[in-house]
C-alpha cells in the first residue's frame, strides 16, 4: 500500500470537503439561526488539518492501483463522514456518535435519523444534512476525478470504487469527461425536479431539500412528517417519478442525449425495474384497499412507498409498518434487490439479481443438458465466468453483514423485527425499516455502539462492501 | 426423459413404502387404540396403484442419468408423502392437506406439526409419524440404492439427488456397499440412543419415538410439550449428544470404524460445526442469564437448544420464542447454517458457508494481489471453481425461495417473523421458527394452500432444491 499518496488524496479530499461546506454556511447566514458560528469553526478545524497534509505529505509515485483505489474510498468516506458531523456536534444538535451516524447516513444516502424533532433544526444544518445526500449520491470521488485528476488518479480505480453496481460505466472515452457528463446530467435532473416541486407549491428551501434527498435516493427531509406533511398529491407524484427515474443506470440518459432510444429499450435491467415496480406497485394497492378502503387510496400510497423502497429514497407519504404483512413483506424484499446499478441507489442492484436468477436457471438446463456449456448472457453479451462467480459471493457477503449487523442491532434488547430491518436499512442505504425504525420511528435510542456500526454497514453498503472490508484486512496495512 | 423408467422406479418407491408402513400396522394391532383399519385401507390403496405400474410399466432402458435422477427424487418424494398421508385421513385425524404437510414434515425430518393434542393420537399413528423422520433422515433413495439396485440404477445419481451436501461420499468402491454401510451406522446409533433414553427413564414406546426423531433430525415427538415434558437433565443431555453427533457428517464415523482418527480431527466441516455449537451455547447461556436467574440453568436450556437448531431437529425443553432478541437472532442464524454435509439434517450445510466465506476472503486478497491466481482449499485439497461457484447459486436460490415462501405465508395475515421463520423453519427443516410457529405453537391455523407452499419448501429444502425446482421446468416434460 502506498501510504503517502493514500493520505495526500485524503488531505485534498477533505479540504474539498470544507469547499462543499461553504453553501451551508451561505445558507446559514442567510438565515441567521444562529449556526453560523458552528459551520465557522467546523470548516476552521478541516482547513487546519487538511493543509498541513496537503503540504508535508507528497508522494513521488502518482499511480493509483486496485487498492489504493479501494483504500482512498473506504478510508475517504469515514473521513468525510467524521469531519462532516461537526457542525452538528459545535452547534450542539446533538452528541458526536449521533452527529456521525447522521452524516453518515447522509453522504451513504441512506436517510436514517437520530433526530426527533426535526423541524427545531436550524436551516444551516438541515441544509447541510441534505446536500451531503447529493454529493454522496453521484458520489464524492466520481466529482473528484472529474474536477481534480490529481486525486482521482489514472487508471479510475478511484471512482471505480465508488460506483454502485458490477462495472462502472464509462460513456466517454476519457474517464474525467465521463464524469463530467454524470454530474452534468446530475445537476440538471436534481433543478429540474426542485422546480416542478415549486410549482406544485412547495417553499424554495423545501423545494431544494427534497430534490437533493431524492437525487441522491436519501431520504432526509426538511419535515417531521416527510412528505406526509404536505399531503399534495401532486407532490407525490413528482417525487415518486423522480425517485424512480434516479434510480435507473445513468447512462440511460446519456443515451437519452445522444438519442438512442433502442439503447434505451434493449436495456434489460431497466425493463426489470420498471416491471417490478408496476408489479410491486399493483399488488400492494391490492393488498391495501383493506387498509385505505378504496383502491383509488390504496394506489396513491402504494405508488409513492414501493419507488421509495425500490429507490432505496426512504421518503414517507404513509407509515408502511402499519401496513399488511404482504405489503411489508415485498416492501423487504424490494429493499433488498434495491435498484440499477449506476444509479444514486442502493441495495444488491437489479442486475445482480438477474444474473443471479440466470444462474440459478443454468444450474436445472445443467440436469437435463449436462454436457452442453450454457453461456449466460445479459443484451446479447455472454457475461464472463468470474463476474458471475464473483455476484454470487457478492450476494452471500451482503446477507453475512445484514444478519450480523442484525445481531449487534440486537443487543440493544428490540426485537427481532427491528433488528433485522435497522440492519436491512442501513445496508440497502433506505433509511426507515420496520418496527421501532419504520417511517414513523428513528434510530435516536439506539446505543453510541450500535449507532457505530450501523454506520459502518452503512458505509459498506454504500461503497458495495468490499472497500470497508478491506480496511479490516491486515494485508492492508503491511508495507508494499 | 426416460418416462417409463421414471414411472416404473416410482411403482416399486410406492411398493417399498407400503412395505415400510408394517412396522406401525404392528404397533397399531400391539396397542389396538383403533387405527388399524386405516392402515389396513392405506396399504391396500398403495399396493391397488403400485402393483399394476410394475406389472404393466417396462422400460427396456435402464440406464438413469441425471435428470431422471433428480424426477425420480423430486416425483418419488412427493409420492411418498401424498400416499404417507393416507393413514391420518382415513383413521380421521385431520384432512387431508393436513396430513399431507405432516407426513412431508415426517419424511423431511422438518418436524413441523398441525396437531395441538399430539398424546390424543393413537399409538400406530405417532409410530408411522415418527417412523418417516428415521426413513427420511439417511433417505429413501439411499435404501433404495442399498437394497434395490434396480430401482436405484447405475451411476448413483438418484442417491446423489437426494443426499445433503455439495457432493455425496462413497465410502466404498461400490455405490451400494457405501449406501449399506451408512444405514448400519445409523441403525446402530439409534438403538443405541434408544437403549440410553431406557436407562435414563424414557418409557419404551417414548424411547424409539424420540430415537427416530434425534436420527432423522427430525423432531416429532409425541408428548405435547415435547422433551420438556419429561424434564430430565439426563434425558436432555441424551439427546442433545445424539442430535450434534446426528449433525455430522457419516463418513466420520465410518473413519471411525475404520480407526482413521486423523481424518476425523483433520475434517474442517466438523471442526467449524463443533466451534460454532460451542461457541453458540455459551454466548446464548450468557444472555439468558438474565431470563433463568444462573449460569447453570441458563446452560442447560441452551445446551439443548443450540443443538436441536443447529441439527434442525427441532425438539424443545423451552420455549425460545420468548427468549431476548439477540439469543433469538443467534438462532435464527443457526437455523439457516444447519448442520454437515452428509448428515441427516438440513440448513445450508456447514461446508458450504465455510467455501462462501472462504470465497469472500478472495475477493479481498484479490485486491491486494489483483494478478495471483487464489485457489481455495478445504483440508489441504483445492476445490475446482465450478463447484465454488455453483455454491454462490445454491446460496441465492436458498434465499430466494426462504423470501417468496414468507411472501406466500404472509397472505394468511400473519406477522412478519412468523411468516419469515414458518418459511425459514421449513426451508431448513428444523420445524419450529418463532411467533405463532414458535416451540410451543403449531402450524394447524395455516390455510391449505400455505400448508401445500410449506410442503414444497420442505421437500425443496430436503431434496437441496433443484430436484424439487426441475419438476416445474417445461423442459422435463418434453420428450428426450
Amino acid at each position: 500500500m502506498k501510504k503517502r499518496l493514500v493520505i495526500s488524496a485524503l488531505g485534498k479530499l477533505l479540504l474539498l470537503e470544507a469547499v462543499m461546506m461553504l453553501p451551508a454556511l451561505g445558507v446559514s447566514l442567510g438565515y441567521g439561526d444562529g449556526d453560523t458560528v458552528s459551520f465557522l469553526i467546523s470548516i476552521g478545524i478541516m482547513l487546519a488539518v487538511s493543509l498541513p497534509v496537503i503540504k508535508f505529505v507528497k508522494s513521488d509515485d502518482q499511480q493509483m492501483y486496485m487498492r489504493e483505489g479501494l483504500a482512498v474510498a473506504g478510508l475517504g468516506w469515514v473521513l468525510l463522514s467524521a469531519f462532516g458531523a461537526l457542525p452538528m456536534t459545535v452547534y450542539g444538535a446533538c452528541d458526536y456518535v449521533s452527529a456521525f451516524f447522521e452524516i453518515t447516513s447522509g453522504f451513504t444516502t441512506t436517510g436514517a435519523t437520530v433526530f426527533t424533532e426535526i423541524e427545531a433544526l436550524p436551516h444551516g444544518i438541515l441544509f447541510w444534512r441534505s446536500f451531503t445526500h447529493w454529493i454522496g449520491g453521484m458520489g464524492v470521488l466520481v466529482f473528484t476525478t472529474a474536477l481534480l485528476p490529481t486525486i482521482g488518479g489514472r487508471g479510475g480505480y478511484l471512482a471505480r470504487a465508488e460506483s454502485p453496481g458490477p462495472s462502472f460505466s464509462k460513456l466517454a472515452p476519457k474517464l474525467g469527461d465521463s464524469a463530467k457528463i454524470l454530474y452534468l446530467i446530475y445537476t440538471i435532473l436534481t433543478v429540474l425536479q426542485a422546480i416542478a416541486l415549486l410549482i406544485a407549491g412547495m417553499p424554495l428551501f423545501d423545494a431544494f431539500i427534497h430534490a437533493f434527498g431524492t437525487a441522491g435516493t436519501g431520504g432526509f427531509s426538511n419535515r417531521n412528517l416527510s412528505i406526509a406533511a404536505y399531503d399534495s398529491v401532486a407532490i407525490d407524484i413528482i417525487i415518486s417519478v423522480f425517485m424512480l427515474l434516479f434510480g435507473l443506470n445513468f447512462a440511460l440518459f446519456f443515451k437519452l442525449i445522444t438519442r438512442d432510444f433502442k439503447g434505451i429499450i434493449k436495456n434489460e435491467e431497466a425493463r426489470v425495474y420498471v416491471g417490478l415496480a408496476v408489479i410491486s406497485i399493483l399488488l400492494i394497492a391490492v393488498d391495501l384497499i383493506k387498509v385505505y378502503g378504496d383502491f383509488p387510496t390504496a394506489l396513491r400510497y402504494s405508488m409513492f412507498q414501493v419507488p421509495t423502497v425500490m429507490s432505496t429514497t426512504g421518503f414517507a407519504t404513509a407509515d408502511f409498518n402499519l401496513w399488511p404483512t404482504f405489503s411489508k413483506s415485498l416492501m423487504l424484499i424490494l429493499m433488498l434487490f434495491g435498484s440499477c446499478a449506476g444509479s444514486t441507489a442502493g441495495g444488491l442492484k437489479i442486475v445482480r439479481v438477474i444474473m443471479l436468477f440466470k444462474l440459478a436457471s443454468r444450474e436445472i438446463r445443467h440436469a437435463f443438458q449436462p454436457r452442453k456449456v450454457h453461456v449466460i448472457k445479459m443484451e446479447g453479451k455472454s457475461l464472463p465466468e468470474d463476474s458471475l462467480s464473483q455476484v454470487g459471493v457478492f450476494f452471500f457477503t451482503y446477507i453475512v453483514i445484514l444478519i450480523f449487523g442484525a445481531l449487534a442491532v440486537s443487543l440493544d434488547g428490540r426485537d427481532v423485527v427491528t433488528s433485522f430491518t435497522a440492519s436491512l436499512a442501513c445496508l440497502s442505504n433506505i433509511g426507515p425499516g420496520l418496527g421501532d425504525v419504520g417511517p414513523m420511528g428513528n434510530f435516536t435510542d439506539f446505543s453510541a455502539p450500535v449507532k457505530m456500526v450501523l454506520s459502518f454497514i452503512m458505509l459498506a453498503g454504500r461503497l458495495e462492501i468490499f472497500p470497508i472490508l478491506i480496511l479490516f484486512h491486515p494485508a492492508a496495512w503491511k508495507r508494499s
